[in-house]
């Protein structure tokens, strides 16, 4: 079961836009983490978070709506945004993802995200940024998918927003109920298999 | 988001065995529904659902070894063991099965397992007691695609549990991204059929 004891990892920021200040920005992240590591999820309040980055209310409040978009900026972070990589075939490819997205959340800094989803059903903002980042990804991913279209690879009438949809869903399901062992290429030619055009 | 604010609907129960008491069980699974509708899931522990229920806390923990298998155990009584039917194919099988779980997960009763789930990833007696539920459903599941499989229905190697696992996770997902409002027939036919034997 999670708790979140792990490092909090500053990996490489992206580039944040001219109106943030990087320095401010990362003391309100790392605060973020540190709460969250000592506290757990319900000790990262907006309040809790501004008084140990020495941070102003207004500017939080300016950058992440809520505690929900801090949460789920703080994943962000240490996650790092995952490239999908074209491995030449649908099921290679997603077996990749798999790989990559079960490692992360093996990590206690990945195990944040089912405390996100379990947060997501009792508070509103959380659900919403929780959504915002599953519709980025699940766009990311959708892309993903079609590269094997544009090869030919899918079965015709395929939607790849519904495949991406249905390969994170079993994605989700691993994570919250502890298949974290699953082997990805396995999983990915059990999910997307189906939808590729049969050799002849 | 899901408050618990339901009635404790109290279907006709299912056989329990010789060794309860049926009066007694039934006081117990009422008393745990009060509790959660009227503290909410962090308020179900076993001594406040004794002392409710008036029952010993010894009879509670024969017949569940904990909080987390009286939680399911609510849930379980108020949603019925869904019989899976067969509609002739495998689409509208699982459309069939995803209309009766969806409308079900709208209801109040239905959303404690939004709550389940969520407290499944910080409490490990939840956890466990979700997944030899989730073990359950899953048989029921593959045993349904099996049907499809039987008539000749599915592509060749397909496994009926694996396939089970996928049709469930979208349904999960649905439930826990608050998406209960999709098309349970397109998204049968979005999870299933690319598993089917194409027509000539």
């Amino acid at each position: 079961m999670p708790e979140f004891t792990g490092e909090c990892a500053k990996p490489q920021r992206r580039s944040i836009g001219a109106r943030r200040n990087p320095a401010t920005e990362a003391a309100i992240l790392d605060a973020a983490c540190d709460l969250l590591r000592e506290k757990g999820v319900h000790g990262l309040t907006m309040e809790a978070v501004a008084r140990r980055a020495r941070a102003g209310k207004a500017t939080l409040y300016k950058w992440w709506p809520n505690r929900g978009a801090l949460l789920v900026a703080v994943y962000e972070r240490s996650k790092g945004t995952h490239q999908h990589k074209d491995m030449g075939n649908l099921v290679d490819t997603i077996a990749e993802f798999y790989r990559y997205v079960f490692a992360f959340w093996k990590t206690s800094e990945g195990q944040v995200f089912r405390l996100i989803i379990a947060e997501a059903q009792s508070d509103q903002d959380v659900a919403e940024a929780l959504e915002r980042y599953r519709l980025e990804r699940l766009a990311a991913l959708s892309e993903a998918v079609g590269w094997a279209q544009a090869r030919g690879e899918l079965r015709e009438g395929v939607e790849p927003d519904a495949l991406a949809d249905t390969i994170m869903a079993a994605a989700w399901l691993r994570l919250l109920t502890d298949r974290l062992t699953t082997d990805p290429h396995r999983l990915a030619r059990d999910v997307v298999s189906g939808w590729i055009v049969e050799k002849q």
